[in-house]
């Protein structure tokens, strides 16, 4: 077992430097070596920040060097194949950020050259290590509600997504990039697939931040009936101005569970008697999930040394991919849409709920 | 100005006696004069328990009696019709209590009698009254949270309904029965009539239950797309064994909004480490809107004094059943289905979004 | 039993009409008749708004006219022995606002006048028939959280008390007009009678208000312990500014209970994300105990009716203004005073921690 | 500046643990070399968990290797002096756990120790690097809620202290062993000195733990007045049974700030209707201040790369140790306590509010 897991990141943004401040504080088990991002200014800035001096602007010069063991991915989406794959066969363990890829057969590209190269995988749908979400999951499966019966996942953000994330023609859109942890969640959480879908979708700020993207939304509603005759919701607003938002209601047979909370911190001020008394909210994901980011590295860093399989898993991705693409086509033709209708086009995955 | 408005209550079960307390109790303006129940059981009980020695088992031999002002209707729903009709033709005032009736043809013939013969109708919303509910409509229509984008409703209850209320051969099921306060406050709170619903369905309990009825569900799930564009969402669960749980949730250009809550009351009780503390919930609908049943009662009895027209109309009662009867025809269907369906096979009813 | 209980309201101000509506909205079995007050526009002011005829500027002339049951004193602290003795006398029963009288001379009297005339008494400490109060009660008596060790009780109100109720040459200043809740609440829920307090005031905004009223003090801290070897915390603010704030904490042998809370209402609104979110808080007295203030004229009615004694006795009120007294001698002599002192000095009252 | 600094951790036990996992697993900065501890099975076990292997029977042999730069000391309170100044006269720099010492000439000779050998010194008041803590700290100094006029802070713990502990001939008994940090917190929060003090204690559970220790308490309740006028309460429990709390509320000129909560996690469940929901309580210190125990040792490892004050000094430890020097005498002598009683007997400590 190496002592410490060297690990490459590919690319240099505010989702990598969540995660190169895992590394560089809070993880002696791993050690960030190399930093990988074609924007120079980026790249310089970034490996300053973390003192990492091994720089490179493509992956290809980084695997030349080639001086670490995993990499972890945190570029857009539409980059993600190409660079897992890359990495894979340079025989690099990879952990790639949600969404997994654009499509089914990115997925698939991505799922298979791990394999053939005997590296692993894991997806970055951090809430399944959140103490509230891991917690709540296990009191499910210890049968405290109940069979579910009816989920409801939120992820409301502030800001609006940069220009390619919001663009059908470059991403899969809200649904992916935002709620991609709500399809992980969902499924993970009621233990069944998702088997059909329906959405809605409305463009409220579109015009005041002169988006004229076809098909632009800020607010999508999602509708699910799960394989084993469960019901699902997902929402998305984004931007939403008022704070950084995640959370879940699940109605079991036995009783309700809520997980997730809107207060930010445990300080209650009071000094307008007609307003009310101000709680403060989570403004962003980095501080909400703060423990959870910093637990999904180190579990993929140990799963490197111990050699096991990540709990969160490239099926797992490829699942909530699924989700997105039904979604996507529901509400481009206003009808409610089946995941066989995605996922006959791909080839089967597997069945597990929970992965591989 | 009369002094003290006379009532005969029609239906004296559990939700009767909730309006006859509040008469004989909490209101010096009104009176509970008569009793009509079919029941000679219920009858007596109620008679006895209130005080009223008028009592008829048929709307008729009352009307014969004739003493009173306005009628309560708090039967079961397939009975709204006559009973509304009849009493309007007597010249009484009428307080329905939701679902208004089973079709837009029942609704429209009760609209069409309160008119023709002048008397005042209100239905039974009581959520508009709740001081909660109240005082959110009041902030959204001030712009606090903006133009609202995407709406939650939710009405979870403890107890199986009875066979005639979740059978769709005799009444609309859950979507009515449960959630007429969620078509009614969605479409109050978001300023605009709905336009498109999408519904799924389960059946966890119905085996368990020994009911066999064709297309029992205890579980539905709600996708609306408002005429504005904006989303909504509604859920009913009933049996829902944790409590009765009606709560909304609102996101507006500018910020949320959440109405409601589980709280039951202000005791927090901690003996158990391992498990937490326990916060009592809402066991019941009575207890929840206390205050809403005093407080819509009084608007009626208040506005026969004042010859003004309740703020909660004919129309917005017919406007919930066409929520209904859209969200059947989807799930029943499976596909989304257009309010205009159900509408134009009506006649189209008024167009302003609060109702007369 | 008389069908209806008729009131003359004795001092027809703020908290005279709390009452006033309680018994012309609430109290189908009690009817206010009469209305005392020296001040001509109040009586005429609180007269016409309750619909209430008989008006006097005295109770002397009140009980020459005489067509009344029972009586409900509202007026300042220093005329309730008088006005309670006087309606005693006149064969009336009595519900007397807190603080109950100045001394215990004083309360001595009044208890004496009801038992020789036979009319009941019973004291306004509405925080009994709250709704969380009283379920907090009955938890604690069954062994809910074990044998009381500690209890934390506060009242902090924001509006500055009038000049009499500060000032300790006409009153028993905010420890008797603000925190005598605390102190019956306190001894009702410990099931003991206070033995030893210690008291510490502070002034902070009497400067910024020009007051120069000697020992004046807006902010006040009470440690208690009690007979049976609890502990008690009794904290009074006023004015707080915040809103009307009023809470209990217990710590038991077995756990925890809190009761009350400063939510107003279940309605929270985000907008600011860099603020936080923002809830109701209880800005006023009548808003926080509404039920509290038509439960505790119910009872005193209902007693009437039935002969039975009320749950709040003289006792009780005798207790709190003991209380009032030793803290009050306990920050002028700046040393902890035992409630013998006081109660020594007036002879002893009762044993029994639950009055009568 | 080093790039890492090394420290013995004096005292193996359930504390020295929790500053162990903050060297090994989230200070990259700093690395932990050597272990001190009495007792064998201690010293190898935690050695062996942390990967540590110098490890020696006392300090002196420690101190003889020498390969370290700081100490880290978290023995019972009456080492601390001996260690301390040991320590200090090796050239370590010092973290010390709470309660400083046992008297003020302890901890006179321990920062007399610390200023002769230019070594830093840092009180283990972890509260005061919590985020709840220092974010409403903050709030405070920008005048969010005006002059604080009244505080109250509390620590109840589940668990019944060491035979030492709650024996005031080997400690300062609870007052110190539990409530240090809410002498510390008060006096920071407030900006001021104590100046006077009441104390009452009770002993409920002593009989059934069979502790005949003389003057055993188990529950604490001070009464603070502070020099700037303001007052104060602090309450003790232990054990409480129900979990672990620390929370504080603050009343200032213009409003109410209440800080920490008992919810120790955002999960929710109900599935009893007539019991309620249940939530998560805090049940250890370790959990409820999981980021304060990283923070403050992050914070003493930064001071001394860069030379700079810790802010937390040898004077707030004082402080400390002499509140709860009067709060003892107080209860003993059933009287209310200067703090110049205890301070002229030691001599002056300095006078600014917060520290050195």
């Amino acid at each position: 077992m190496a002592a410490v897991i060297r690990v490459c990141l590919i690319g240099a943004g505010r989702a990598g430097k969540v995660h190169a401040r895992t590394l560089t504080q809070y993880l002696p088990n791993g050690k960030l070596v190399a930093l990988v991002d074609p924007v120079a200014e980026t790249l310089a800035a970034t490996g300053s920040e973390f003192g990492v001096d091994q720089r490179f602007e493509t992956l290809e010069t980084a695997l030349a060097w080639g001086e670490f063991d995993a990499v972890i991915i945190t570029t857009p989406t539409f980059t993600h194949q190409v660079l897992a794959v890359m990495a894979a066969e340079g025989g690099k363990h990879i952990f790639c950020e949600k969404p997994m890829a654009l499509t089914l057969a990115e997925c698939d590209a991505i799922i298979a050259a791990c394999e053939r190269n005997g590296v692993l995988l894991q997806l970055g749908f951090m809430r399944r290590f959140d103490p509230d979400f891991a917690a709540a999951y296990e009191r499910i499966q210890a049968g405290e509600i109940g069979q579910p019966m009816l989920i409801k996942s939120l992820t409301h953000g502030p800001g609006l997504p940069p220009a390619w994330a919001r663009d059908l023609r470059t991403s899969n859109g809200m649904l992916a990039e935002v709620n991609s942890h709500d399809w992980d969640c969902t499924r993970w959480l009621m233990g069944s697939n998702p088997g059909r879908v329906y959405v809605e979708t409305a463009n409220f700020k579109g015009a005041a931040h002169q988006i004229d993207t076809p098909n632009f939304y800020d607010n999508v509603l999602v509708n699910i009936r799960f394989d084993n005759g469960a019901l699902g919701s997902i929402s998305g607003v984004c931007p939403c101005e008022y704070g950084y938002d995640a959370r879940v209601e699940i109605i079991g047979e036995r009783g309700i569970m809520q997980i997730g909370d809107i207060q930010g911190q445990a300080v209650i001020v009071g000094t307008n008697r007609a307003q009310g008394y101000v709680t403060p909210i989570y403004r962003t994901w980095p501080e909400r999930f703060a423990w959870a980011y910093i637990r999904e590295i180190t579990h993929f860093i140990a799963s490197i040394q111990h050699g096991t399989l990540p709990a969160v898993s490239g099926q797992d991705g490829r699942w909530a991919v699924a989700g997105v693409l039904a979604g996507t086509k529901s509400f481009l033709e206003a009808r409610p849409v089946r995941l066989s209708e995605i996922l006959d086009a791909a080839g089967q995955p597997v069945d597990a709920a929970k992965g591989q």
